[in-house]
């Protein structure tokens, strides 16, 4: 049971997008594809003279940008994706949170920051999802969520992946799921100019010395805390990598201390 | 078995839309939503500063609007519906024809005009939609298509509802399969100034009488002829009516001769 998420890097670039679904059309057995946002909402959002609202330069998700996130994410982008599985023979079925209820979130509570429609997730409906791979049908989530009382809400793609896959793992403990996350490098880098210095495995005592001495930092703090945490919660291993990598059977392996 | 189709008339109005959807998540049993496009299209293209294309007043999906009506039908109304449904209680899904391959079209061949990305549907997949509803789902279908070669293509929401209507009957024909259009009449009026002229019942006799003698004539032949052609296949009838008349049963009820 694969779980694949692609980004904007995929999604940017009409090239990247085919061979990333050509990949992920040929995997064997049940499997979900959960994609990200990309350039196009703001792309909607500056052909209808909006311009995208920025806090402290983190994104604010006001009405008129939720209704072009819905528009992009769950219409455009889900659709087109859709499309072009099933001309690859897959069974896809498009999805945002609120089909099936497949993810429920909770408008994130405004603290220092107001996030607008921002939506934090309170969990994935693994056993729905499960019922749809059962019928032979490939879900693709949207970054789009719903709070059960009609509101949608605009998520992180990356949570989406997580959730789905500690709710696809709790629900049938059996299955060995693998969460690959396909993103802008080969793996997890040592050196970010050194192309070779991927690590192929981390576990939660290596990841750990990998902060502790700063060769792990930044944005890839919050991916890994992320990728063990799914871990702990059952997923068998999360992979990060590139397309050439996650093809090749590469990437950084996060899983269990042995 | 209730196959309910809404249009502009009730997607353009919030406050008749909430009530279609409180009759439509009251329904017992399984039930199948199918909406139209709605005035909100034209309104994005002219936020972007595109015109509607048209030829002989007949409107062309150029590539520009075939991505905006994906968004509007596919991304906004659709999920919008299915959170709606979700805060309802009713386990809503929304589909494409691409979603589950649940409606194959093909695009309109080109003869005196070229439609563009316009979708003549082929069949929708009554099994499917089926495994969907028997896992306790309600499909929510927008009227967006594919070719099955990753050409997404738009698609007249009348036909996507006789078509999935058809298709359903056809999959389980223990089944009793009602279709109801939601349109601005309380019925097929033999006198559209007098509120009280709605035909109650039509089969194929009566119905070819009041087109002999032209009661019936206009946008309301293809809509009937459409309704009949359902009929034959297995339908068990049609109910064409404004809401107020749906939700009293009443409206004019399509069936075979007795």
């Amino acid at each position: 049971m694969i779980i694949l998420k692609i980004g904007g890097n995929i999604l940017n670039k009409p090239g990247a997008l085919a061979e990333a679904l050509d990949y992920f059309a040929a995997l064997k057995g049940p499997a979900i594809l959960v994609h990200g946002g990309g350039r196009k909402a703001s792309e909607v959002l500056a052909a209808m003279g909006m311009e995208p609202k920025m806090i402290d330069g983190r994104r604010i998700t006001d009405a008129a940008t939720l209704e072009i996130v819905t528009m992009v994410y769950g219409g455009l982008i889900n659709k087109q994706v859709v499309a072009d599985l099933q001309a690859r023979g897959r069974n896809a079925i498009g999805l945002s949170g609120a089909d099936g209820n497949a993810i429920l979130a909770e408008k994130r509570p405004v603290k220092t920051i107001d996030y607008g429609f921002a939506g934090d997730v309170l969990g994935a409906d693994g056993e729905m999802l499960w019922r749809l791979l059962d019928a032979g049908l490939t879900p693709v989530l949207c970054p789009i969520t719903h709070d059960g009382n009609g509101q949608l809400l605009n998520t992180n793609a990356d949570t989406i992946a997580n959730e789905t896959a500690i709710a696809i793992a709790r629900a049938r403990p059996e299955e060995q799921v693998s969460l690959r996350y396909c993103f802008e490098f080969p793996g997890v880098m040592r050196d970010i100019k050194d192309a070779d210095s991927w690590i192929p495995e981390l576990v939660p005592s290596s990841y750990a010395g990998f902060k502790a001495d700063g060769t792990i930092v930044g944005g890839m703090i919050p991916k890994l805390d992320n990728a063990f945490a799914a871990v702990a919660a059952g997923v068998e291993e999360v992979v990060i990598g590139d397309l050439p990598a996650l093809r090749a059977g590469e990437g950084t392996r996060c899983m269990e201390n042995k």
